[in-house]
């Protein structure tokens, strides 16, 4: 493998671990379970859930994997705060899309050569990448791995 | 900059952002505030703090930076479960324990070409490296700062 290979498998087994980790977590959980605050007053595990799909749909655009599949999840999981909507996915529902859009950017990772991973990102324009390279595809794979952890570790806290 | 230092400057980007928020939360925190636990019955900030500063001294030696600096720690805030040591070092010890092991950290990252990221860490045998050339420098770096983010997570619900 290539330096830049190892760079690249490096930052997607430790996205792997943590998506095998969340599917862990959640599968195992019941729809009463999913209900429970990760501390009291918090967001409930469901709300954590639902923002983590979306925030992982909002990367398809972004890393040019295509359109997104489920905009619908951010008025409830991203731009409010839980419990802010009445009527929120089930777990079931969460489920299919979390699995869908995490394969799609399974797929996508998939075909991705090192140099692309070193491209500019959806949301930086030619402009602004020319002064700021750093501002490419990889930092958004390495940003949305810890992102994960973060809430994995807000998750698994109230679980076990 | 070379494909290989952006790779290697992305995630250090990464790191030093985690240490930036971790700073800012604990270094915010009271003596009482940090007795606090981040779930009922589970682990206490203080020991959150305390195990961070433990699992980076031993990227130390790990990641081939010199010997580690705070072993003392392990026994409190790794190998044993939050309360099972009755006298802990104060927050301010631990402070300068988690300053001092973070500034060495950071001043052998500043001594690393990309090539050196992508060499054997300390705790892989030269044989076993031969087949799982993964076991380097970088996914050291990668995974202690997932593990930062994951308890990030955790301390933040337990504080806001």
């Amino acid at each position: 493998m290539s330096n830049d290979g190892l760079f690249v498998t490096g930052a997607l087994n430790v996205w792997n671990a943590n998506i095998d980790r969340a599917d862990k977590l959640f599968f195992a959980l019941t729809a009463d379970q999913l209900q429970k605050e990760i501390a009291p007053g918090k967001n409930r595990l469901i709300y954590l859930w639902g923002h983590l799909t979306a925030v992982h749909d909002r990367m398809l655009p972004l890393l040019g994997f295509g359109p997104r599949l489920h905009a619908e999840l951010d008025e409830i999981f991203l731009t409010k705060p839980d419990k802010a909507v009445a009527k929120i996915p089930s777990a079931e529902e969460i489920k299919k899309s979390w699995n869908e859009v995490n394969g799609k950017l399974r797929d996508g990772f998939a075909k991705l050569s090192p140099a692309d991973w070193l491209q500019k990102h959806a949301d930086v324009s030619a402009e602004d990448f020319a002064k700021e390279p750093l501002r490419n595809r990889f930092a958004i794979l390495l940003s949305r791995t810890n992102h994960l952890s973060y809430h994995l570790g807000q998750a698994v806290s109230a679980t076990k």
